[in-house]
């Protein structure tokens, strides 16, 4: 079934907060068949969420809003929902009372506050959603036509909880269970969105007639396929057969699915193979080695490195020759290869891999320009190294570089 | 002057990606006095957008898309649009030339791929918004109302580089900006939340009338100052007389404004002192290095360093004493201090900074719990050394380290 978000608050309107909730709610309600097919944003202004949630009923019938429940007074959403519905409130005393002694268990200091009882006004009619984690209740108001909305406190914590131990099964419950929505994602890196594209050709947009879309990013290019409407095991046919589709046209460009972590990779394959791994990097100053122990536990394959941005540092502490700076660059195969040979030695690892390049925005030339950088690997005394240039502001192209590099090392492990 | 945006893709829907780009818009546009009245999120469909972008430019007539621009084929944002302006399309040769040189200047193989030149089909009428940023144009199309439409890309550091050198320079040379939303940030770091509410005391919520809000993360604490609908000189002497209160009670912690980065100020440190750092690491494996590279230009201050993450590699490659490893053990200010003095010889250099700690999840122990790190910074020879404790997981605790040891080196070079 489809059903409708919107989200209340200036804040979120002026940007100061990013909404999460809605992230959640979409991909919790996936899973039970219940589709998201709209979100909108409005301020806390009695007359914008009243058009918000009036244009979302008219367009679905069916609208969760998250915000605007709290006990100050531009909390509007009560009120301004049910003049919608053409409902009265009335004060809840029960709710009331649960106020009170939320208040005193917690040791709070004097009475409740009058502003708090507010939370205790209710809809005529509407039916009250419990919150077991915090004060102000939801709220379900449906008209005579079977046209709801669902309304939930915007506090990610409250949200998210209620969203799971009381709407989302209300939800389902109205029907439509049985039907999903599921995906499965296969991770590429080292080509580009569109050179995928012309591989898969036919396949491009819907391979076995599932829905295929592309997630360009730093870590690669990810094949996100998606089946909607069906029932569970005939999406994960769907899913098999369009995921051989596209591993058969792009394969050796895929390193895993869903969410394998590169990183977990090389650690894993580092570990069976009982080796361990040292770094040295120029341009991306630490950021490979910060990746590489990111992963708890990745201290028993990883030692540590050599950041040498300076290149008297490349030479004083990684034994790169001058006459390789000279003649190559800094930016070459050849320093990527010494670099990743003498932090080998250096650290006395059976594993090293390097990175030099130019993250810009200076530093370009026509020969090398900003984003051309090199990796190398030295596995054992077999180097391997590789050119390549990534797109972005310095941060990507860095982000880009350390990515090339695992690959590399991956592709050198499995030989 | 009022926007509405609609944000194009069914992974936003989905709740695969976190849409950050409104927020930005939002943030960058309040400074203009350009107020974002709507947010909507709609799915990849021609029929999904067209409706979308319909509604909103019914409701508002000024609105700026973001995503569905790419060379794909469930990229339909411009056809989708242009056929809502009864337009048709035309491709441009100027972008298909200038996809292909930018094709050739990555040294990416082969020729342009055809999906490419998707990229270069312009709807009749349009008014091409140039983007340095990437290879997918904006787009904005305007009716005989005067109605508009921008079409940004979705990729974040090509939405918001186009918002802040193109859109919005446009939208605001349309007039009607003058009441602003203008805000002021002092950034602190070292001091708690509620230390800084206890310290301002009766400014604590709204010094000299301005709303005060705390913003809390592994930087530090922000401190945000925000006055809404004035002109901008009054907006400017309230922001003033405000932070001029809060310096008054907690500017020991402040170390600077707005955009202030640690880092930029390090290394402007460093540059006046005409003095070199390098860093020694152990539990964040390379981010200290990376943060300090992670600004041009920086290569003329910062030399590299050691990622010591194995105890073997703190003795071998940062001379620290195996007595002092097992007399106060790695992650102590001890070890700490031999680890800058070391790295400080090994590299030659006037300044540097080290961080040992127990970034977690596991091998916290009472008296050193998951959080617990120490930094070390030696200047010329004199060494100074911290022992606290950050919150969080073990990314944000590594967060928390890096900004530790930056705001030590600050201290250490002030004096």
């Amino acid at each position: 079934m489809d059903v409708e978000l919107v989200s209340i608050g200036d804040e979120l309107l002026l940007g100061f907060t990013i909404d999460t909730n809605a992230a959640f709610f979409a991909r919790e309600a996936a899973a039970l068949g219940i589709r998201v097919v709209r979100r909108s944003t409005v301020g806390d202004g009695a007359e914008q969420i009243a058009a918000g949630v009036r244009e979302a009923l008219d367009r679905t019938g069916a609208v969760i809003t998250s915000g605007g429940l709290g006990p100050t007074a531009d909390d509007l959403t009560k009120p301004s929902i049910a003049a919608l519905f053409g409902r009265g409130m009335y004060r809840d005393e029960a709710i009331v009372d649960s106020l009170r002694a939320r208040w005193k268990a917690r040791g709070w200091p004097g009475e409740l506050p009058a502003a708090n009882t507010m939370q205790a006004m209710i809809p005529e009619g509407a039916t009250i959603l419990e919150n077991r984690h915090g004060s102000a209740p939801g709220i379900w108001l449906e008209d005579a036509r079977g046209r709801w909305v669902a309304m939930l406190p915007g506090v990610p914590r409250e949200f998210r909880g209620m969203t799971q131990d009381t709407l989302l099964p209300r939800i389902a419950a109205r029907g439509a269970a049985g039907r999903v929505i599921r995906s499965r994602t296969l991770r590429t890196t080292g080509i580009a969105e569109s050179a995928i594209a012309d591989a898969l050709g036919p396949y491009a947009k819907d391979p076995a007639g599932v829905a295929l879309a592309y997630l360009p990013g730093w870590e690669g290019v990810d094949l996100r396929l998606t089946v909607r409407d069906v029932d569970a095991v005939e999406a994960d046919a769907l899913l098999g057969a369009a995921a051989a589709l596209v591993r058969e046209k792009v394969g050796h460009w895929v390193y895993g699915e869903d969410d394998a972590d590169l990183v977990a990779l090389v650690l894993e394959a580092l570990r069976a193979r009982g080796m361990r791994i040292g770094v040295a990097e120029s341009c991306t100053g630490g950021m490979l080695g910060m990746r590489l122990t990111a992963i708890p536990g990745s201290s028993d394959v990883v030692v540590g490195g050599l950041i040498a941005y300076d290149n008297a540092v490349k030479v004083a502490q990684l034994g790169v020759r001058e006459s390789t700076l000279t003649a190559h660059g800094a930016v070459s195969e050849e320093t990527a290869r010494e670099m990743a040979t003498g932090a080998r030695a250096r650290l006395g690892v059976e594993v090293a891999v390097s990175i030099t390049g130019v993250a810009g925005p200076g530093g370009g030339t026509p020969e090398k320009p900003v984003g051309t950088f090199c990796v190398g690997v030295d596995v054992r005394g077999e180097v391997r190294s590789l050119r390549t240039s990534g797109v972005g502001d310095r941060h990507e192209v860095r982000q880009r570089a350390t990515q090339a590099a695992l690959n590399l090392v991956r592709k050198a492990l499995e030989g």
